[in-house]
């Protein structure tokens, strides 16, 4: 499907307005008032997310939104946006510009259309499935290794793999490396080529919706464990891979791990 | 000691002159010579170390020099530079700008000036050890948490821990949350208060040297695993803390790794 040029335009406002927010919170720029103990990464989550649903409401008031802060609205909408205004926030606290905005949206349930935004360095992806991704505008597209001993490997942290950790150590030992850190920012790297695998568990919706319209876009495949395409019912267990024969390398590692 | 300013000028001039050869290799811009199988990072490592040799010799040309790529030159000087390129190759090879270079120099073998600089974000720690740290030209100081608990900790990644890792996994528990990735950006998350603890092992001298008078010169404390201050012969098993309490509290997780 062509996306109405008004939603991609939105998707960009968004993820601009979400940036103004949350700049000058990072590394703790502004004070913050100590009595109600609010963390810079609190109020940004919620200022940004809050901006983002007032541009919703005013230009699409038709589309549900769902957001990690403020819960759902209209969530049986046919355009459906889906918010995380700080994936990453130990990277956030940390003064690691890694942390991203995702901002999904879904039709009928399906993702269509991600941005991961990262404020700090000016970095913007954007994806759409079925036609292409973009960085900061330029078209980007997924690495061909198709060799799991080519590969590169990605994972925010081991303490988030629980049921799946066996089979990762057993990917992780047929790869060529494998990096720590990163939540969203993982991906993009997929879509721009510079990575190869993620694997991750117990991602939300607001999570992953965003993110699989940016490698997708990109020419990878980004599946639940069991290879089905993620959508509004997926259960957070996710692999990312620069292209569809390095996924059906790695998929074997997951498939039996739930 | 007061170091005299031509060292301190010196010191920026080699991170100046290294991040000009390493950005252009950063995310691939640079075409690569495929016949001779140089990957960018390697090239840009070698590179690096180069102009920072060359410009040594010809500034203070009595000094010594060791570096990742090249080895020691004059290693009994009284003033030994001490060179990491790209210190965080993976970091690098997978485009993520926290990979950074490390300048070291030691006096009579002992730490006492350290740069970290990441030139794709234009952030450069300097810290020199008993008179301060700066980032950008500011002057920074560690965060006075002094309770494990409110404590976060990070490591580059789990792989890299080995008789250490029943000890850090002890201590992880103990602290607010662990964060994963960074290699020599840590330290300097220490120095800036945005991060309490770093743990790791493995490390060369070209890893830590300059790491120690940017931690310390902010107020930290960074030391060995038996609680002594690293210096030329120190094995590379380091805890670095933002405050004197906190590495007292921490280090008894790690005193009988070994």
């Amino acid at each position: 499907m062509i996306l109405p040029d008004e939603i991609i335009a939105l998707a960009h406002q968004l993820a601009d307005a979400s940036g103004v927010i949350i700049r000058p919170y990072f590394r703790g720029s502004l004070a913050i008032d100590d009595k109600n103990d609010r963390s810079p990464v609190t109020i940004a989550d919620k200022e940004a997310e809050q901006v983002m649903r007032e541009l919703i409401q005013k230009i699409r008031p038709q589309d549900g939104i769902i957001g990690e802060e403020f819960g759902r609205e209209r969530e049986n909408a046919e355009w459906l946006w889906v918010l995380d205004p700080i994936d990453g926030t130990k990277s956030f606290t940390v003064g690691r510009a890694l942390f991203v905005t995702l901002i999904g949206l879904l039709h009928h349930g399906k993702p269509v259309l991600g941005v991961i935004n990262q404020p700090i360095q000016n970095e913007r992806w954007l994806g759409i499935t079925g036609q292409g991704a973009w960085f900061n505008g330029e078209r980007v597209v997924v690495n061909q290794i198709e060799q799991l001993h080519s590969a590169r490997l990605g994972t925010t942290g081991p303490q988030y793999l629980d049921v799946g950790a066996a089979g990762f150590a057993r990917l992780s030992e047929q790869c060529r490396f494998t990096t720590y850190g990163g939540d969203g920012y993982l991906y993009a790297q997929v879509a721009s080529g510079w990575l190869e695998l993620v694997v991750e568990e117990g991602l939300k919706l607001h999570d992953f919706a965003a993110l699989a319209p940016v490698v997708n876009g990109a020419g990878g495949r980004m599946t639940d464990w069991q290879g089905r395409a993620l959508d509004i019912h997926s259960e957070g267990r996710v692999l990312a891979a620069a292209n569809p024969v390095l996924h059906a390398a790695a998929l074997p590692f997951l498939l039996n791990a739930v």
